[in-house]
């Protein structure tokens, strides 16, 4: 079972940390981290850099790909040799994944025409432009392709792939492995459950990030 | 306020990820990853490799530490120099903390001695080895000690610093900017919760896991 998590420069980690850790645990997977060449990544933040063991040219087929999000998102959907390399390995795969704006990502590559989808929940109408149907679930599953919800959300959709794929005692000893017993402080991870003030702030913070990333591509 | 993630061999990346995605969006927070040597530092699984900014004499201060768990944290606790670090930056820090197995550090540094504290739920009672006193809590506050129990719970550790250091309103934004909604597919994070006979087999892989590397090490 050959797992393929994407890479790319200003990725969000915690998108590909997340269900990378519940698919290590499963037996017989083989986890390659993949990027546009191999070695070290640098993440959305700046301040950590993960290795990629594998170029796309090494990579040729898996039975499971992983597209995380993140502010880097834009860049390769534009990006062809990236997105053929995308297109390519869905050929392969039993399952195509994506948590956060990697949705975005597979819909660039053409792959969420007509099928409902997820992605960060601040970002759900751009999935309109490839086609997909944005859609308010954590979780979303169109046939072989499962997108996921912000950041967070890789853990619950890769725990749901491990039941899919092997059944619900080894994904709950999975979920037992990693000691995934949730008890956040607050009730506040959605835009439903957060309190309007604090919805209205974290938009302020997506949009004036946007605006500063659209300003420094303009003067780049 | 900067915070230190400490990194090391055969770490458990999640344990290290999951607070880093929460403090990386606390306004003002510089995240400093520092390890042995600055460069890759290969995780428990051998198939990621994370890189180091700063090797510990570049950091000598700071206002968080966090030490994440995972098997390479028996030959961290053997070792004089990262021990001497922690604890040298601990007498500079306002919160010194850990994820899963990251309090056996913590306890070999000598820092939890007549402490309550948490680790990964199957190596409970290796903290009474360093006189502390295992917690059955996900995250368990002692003076500015907070350890938290295995691999995700970081996470809700991290969001709980953030609501101590910064406030109601910045841990929901922050819980909101990661959509951390939880929603496995099970209920089974914990060995209270989980079937009898799933806990049963997780106890076994993780014992051989045990005895596989003690063999490693006699036949090293």
């Amino acid at each position: 079972m050959k797992v393929a998590i994407f890479l790319y420069e200003g990725m969000t980690t915690l998108d590909a940390i997340g269900p990378y850790e519940v698919l290590a645990q499963l037996p017989g997977a083989e986890i390659h981290f993949v990027a546009r060449r191999r070695g070290p990544v640098r993440v959305d933040t700046g301040v950590l850099e993960l290795v990629a063991a594998h170029a796309l040219e090494d990579v040729t087929a898996a039975d499971v790909l992983i597209v995380p999000g993140g502010p880097g998102d834009e860049a390769v959907r534009t990006d062809a040799r990236q997105l053929d390399w995308i297109r390519a390995l869905h050929a392969t795969t039993t399952w195509t994944t994506s948590v956060c704006t990697g949705s975005l990502i597979l819909g660039a590559a053409g792959l969420l025409r007509g099928l409902p989808a997820t992605t960060y929940w601040a970002r759900l109408e751009t999935l309109r432009e490839y086609g997909a149907e944005p859609t308010l679930e954590r979780v979303v599953e169109a046939g072989r392709i499962v997108t996921a919800a912000g950041v967070s959300s890789g853990i619950d959709m890769a725990l749901r792939l491990v039941q899919r794929m092997a059944g619900d005692d080894v994904a709950q000893a999975i979920q037992l492995g990693i000691e995934y017993d949730p008890q956040p402080p607050f009730d506040a991870g959605s835009p439903a459950k957060a309190p309007a003030h604090v919805v209205a702030m974290v938009r302020q913070v997506i949009e004036t990030l946007g605006e500063s990333r659209r300003t420094a591509r303009r003067t780049a």
